[in-house]
């Protein structure tokens, strides 16, 4: 049973009946809160295209055999595998570095993101703000790994930074609590 | 229609009072929800987890006097110190490569469950998400610290990765708001 | 007084209307909740911090010419270019590390500060804990940039990080749901 909310109205006034507006009160802050689930599906989106790059690292590691860790290279106990194995490969630093942009502003999107969806703005608005940055993100990590040449990534880059700051301006000019 | 709170039921029962468990629901909705409190204390430990890095990395910098700024560098005003001192040690870079893999893990689970929890799981499943996930990152701390050989740190960062993205495609699965 | 949730009390008196205070509770009970509100300011200020250092480490590329990938040296189909402009540069290494840094504190004390905020925290406490983390993560990135000896850089990470823990030390001590 989930009891985690369980107003109460008591006792509720006579000929009181749970239409759908009061549902909304009583039943359900967030659940119902259409800007919070869309942040939901947005935010959950960013942060999995996040973590494939983790996958897409490992990718190039075995494909081109380029290792950080001793442990990780085939047949690890063979001296030369290790002194052959253990390098660096233009196209894993390339995949490493989209990682940390992503983590560098994917994961700030997110904080900011979700203290804006709570802040009661605009359906539309917050909708757009979403949905902009969750396309250019996905546009930057394919400029980066493809290459495409600037400035594709270096403009899809600008675009999520424009949108998170035009969340943290909403957040900071509403109320100011210092 | 979101039936995420489930609420109670009027009319309450006569003599019904405002005892302090109703207080605490006015207070404070999520200090009530189960799964919300069991991810309170699993996200919080998971991310102590990754701050321990950070002293880790320090003990290692001090001991094998391996720094990457001059002003780090004990006695930095004699030059040959610097010289001696400014440069890369295997075993920080290992512990840098570990705490940057729990960035790239656990910072993604954490906003990941978040919204998870906030979306009525079974408590149940959510607690064993969450126990899954915290055990197996310290795990693979220990696995790449030690190091242990290959394949204990690749299945604790798997098994990591599939908490997280079932996580994900139960956000998804029940409702996408695009 | 902790009017975070201001359930309705019925019977409302008559002639009641919704009025703005009212909509204010339903809609949004997170916006009443003064320690929320204290950290949306300061948790949105501390991460559009760590999102300057991008533009700071975009700045120092551009003007000291030192790129990571080919495609964003100027004038790219000039091979010299290339060789000449792919390269590691101190300023932009060391404004990379502030970057790092700031990820692998402030974005651990938004998750856990989040989790503290809604842990209904004496507000006054709550207020200088998010004071005392954000001015000591400001000092930290001059100290970082300037740079400035040790141990300004040094002592301001070790005062955000133990403000960090003391936010978990609350967090597990209240309530440990395992």
């Amino acid at each position: 049973m989930n009891s985690w909310i369980q107003p109460h109205l008591f006792p509720p006034p006579k000929g009181h009946q749970l239409n759908s507006s009061n549902k909304m009160v009583e039943f359900s802050q967030l659940g119902d809160n259409e800007v919070f689930s869309a942040f939901t599906t947005y935010g959950t989106i960013a942060l999995a295209k996040v973590m494939l790059m983790s996958v897409i690292t490992s990718f190039f590691r075995i494909t081109r055999k380029a290792f950080d860790n001793p442990e990780d290279v085939p047949n690890p106990h063979k001296e030369e595998n290790i002194k052959k194995f253990l390098r660096k490969d233009d196209r894993v630093d390339r995949v490493l570095r989209a990682h940390r942009n992503d983590l560098e502003n994917i994961v700030p999107f997110f904080c900011i993101g979700l203290l804006y969806s709570l802040s009661d703005p605009d359906l539309t608005t917050a909708l757009w703000h979403f949905r902009i940055f969750v396309a250019a993100r996905i546009y930057h990590t394919i400029a980066y790994l493809t290459p495409l040449p600037q400035p594709n990534r270096g403009l899809s880059w600008l675009i999520g930074y424009i949108v998170t700051f035009s969340m943290v301006y909403r957040l900071l000019k509403n109320k100011l609590y210092l």
